[in-house]
């Protein structure tokens, strides 16, 4: 039920990911009126004994944390007890992140030697690469092991997703020598750098972009204001374009020919493509969505929870983090 | 000599201020053999006797604080010390940020009550507005009281150059309530709302370029970060153009008309515009610009600094600074 286009795009993106790989056993979670309305809408039989009705709906503008416990009816409550209670391998919502976090956090609970979950986000590079940014939102104060914590689980994910065998990982800060940044970063930089991981130093805001390494650790605050700025950005140059458009006939064919090249040429930029980002840290497949997502982006969504399920990566992010545990 | 292009950009732009404005009274600090070939090469009648030799030059890479000991006849000390010993009313650079931010707090000091000087960014809007982002660099660990005198600085200044009589400010954090944030932004949050500031509560990432407010305030750890992604934006964005173009004739062709909408459309974005900005919460006007200055970029910034001076802001940022202290 989560996200602008509920149920729709949720209803249809997750019967094509299954349709496509006949792998994924799917339980739609929701009203289930509603859900047999798309259905029914869309001409698609499915079998009405995995929908599982939930007849609460958690808002967008729900409090995350007190809508668990106002709304345990919600789709949100009731998707994460099923990974918690092992009827289901994986959850995914397009629906309120924070209540999204809470629930996968609080009812999934934590991984062992987990101190705090982390979402990251996937931004395109120059190099046509990805580059993944860890923490975009799941906790605004880090200390350094947090980061730490981030790095590990984000470069699992990106070699078992991504296929690349070492990730490289960066630390955000305000300057590529060691000496540049804050308390957090000076220490951070001293963790990782003694760890088995990738580390290539610290990093500084126009890394991300170029593609200077595949994981970008920062804490949620920043990584949050990056990422909302990084959104606006097309926005911007759309607004830009049109009032460009505005004078004169020249100028409006120009602006024309420009917003379809752009289109074309900045469609790696399109969130819908990598669908959302996993909760990395929770004890369960929890897949985050933006609150936009189309079908694809929810049909890529569930393929994606697909494959992490098939790589075990809850299992080997166990155990790099207990690992780290002890080693502390 | 500061700057990639120094000395020619540095001189041939603030010429052309002074000739613009004969209200300027021009001294050029800098090795005098290099500024009188500029001048020579440029055809240009200066008189010899403002031409201050500095023989030594703080490169970009030199560490800041030490090259202010061990280059005391660099044009960036020379600088600094004819505004603190009255002989001139403002110090213009494009060379090495921090040593300017180093020479202009320590050789000119702070104004009274102000505990950390600042600097910000200017980042067009899709309003066609300015938005002003303090601090992009100057402190990476920030208290309330500190983001507290960069509104208060930062709104002044904004009413002073821009005409706008009552400045709004936005404090920086992951949401618009108030509950959102860190440990800072809520104290600083407290401090804004109480003061006389037009303080509209918390903006978040997307904010800045969507113009919500004129004055957004962040620390200088997220300001730079900030600031160091945006600056990438242009250059990724090229770069996708580049691939974009390479494949077939016709996308040859759609690029080259897209590069051509985007550099008129976007020259809000060109910071060659605005020129640099300006050090602010030291006892005297210091203007410092991007290393990769033009001579447009720094006959603006001579304009500016002499447009801070006739507009009196070192009194007023002084008053305003003596105020509040006294308050507290």
């Amino acid at each position: 039920m989560g996200g602008d286009y509920a149920p729709a795009n949720a209803v249809l993106g997750a019967v094509e990911a299954a349709n496509e790989n006949s792998g994924i056993d799917l339980f739609l979670v929701g009203k289930e009126k509603a859900i047999l309305q798309v259905l029914n809408e869309n001409k698609i039989s499915f079998d009405k004994q995995k929908i599982i009705n939930a007849d609460e709906v958690i808002e967008m503008s729900d409090s995350p944390t007190s809508a668990l416990k106002t709304k345990p009816n919600s789709s949100i409550v009731i998707g994460a007890k099923l990974v918690k209670d092992k009827q289901a391998d994986a959850f995914v919502s397009a629906g309120n992140t924070g209540a999204m976090m809470a629930a996968s956090t609080l009812i999934m609970g934590r991984l062992k030697g987990c101190s705090r979950p982390t979402i990251g986000a996937t931004f395109p590079t120059a190099k046509d690469t990805f580059c993944l940014v860890y923490d975009v939102g799941a906790s605004v104060d880090c200390k350094p092991s947090h980061l730490y914590e981030y790095a590990l689980m984000g470069s699992i994910f990106v070699k078992e997703i991504f296929g690349i065998q070492k990730p490289t990982v960066g630390l955000l800060s305000v300057g590529e020598e060691e000496t540049k940044g804050n308390e957090v970063t000076f220490a951070t930089h001293k963790l990782l750098k003694e760890s088995h991981l990738n580390f290539v130093g610290n990093v500084e805001g126009r890394d991300i972009l170029k593609g200077t390494t595949d994981i970008v650790v920062c804490d949620g605050f920043v990584g949050n204001i990056i990422l909302k700025f990084a959104e606006s950005f097309m926005g911007t140059l759309k607004s830009t374009l049109k009032s460009y458009a505005e004078k004169g006939i020249m100028n409006k064919l120009k602006a024309l020919v420009t917003k379809i090249t752009l289109k074309g040429a900045l469609k790696k930029f399109d969130y819908q493509t990598y669908g959302g980002v996993p909760l990395l840290g929770v004890n369960g497949i929890s897949i985050i969505g933006h609150g936009s997502s189309s079908a694809l982006a929810i049909k890529n969504m569930v393929l994606r929870a697909k494959e992490m399920h098939d790589k075990n990566l809850i299992q080997k992010f166990e155990e790099s983090l207990k690992a780290y545990a002890e080693s502390k």
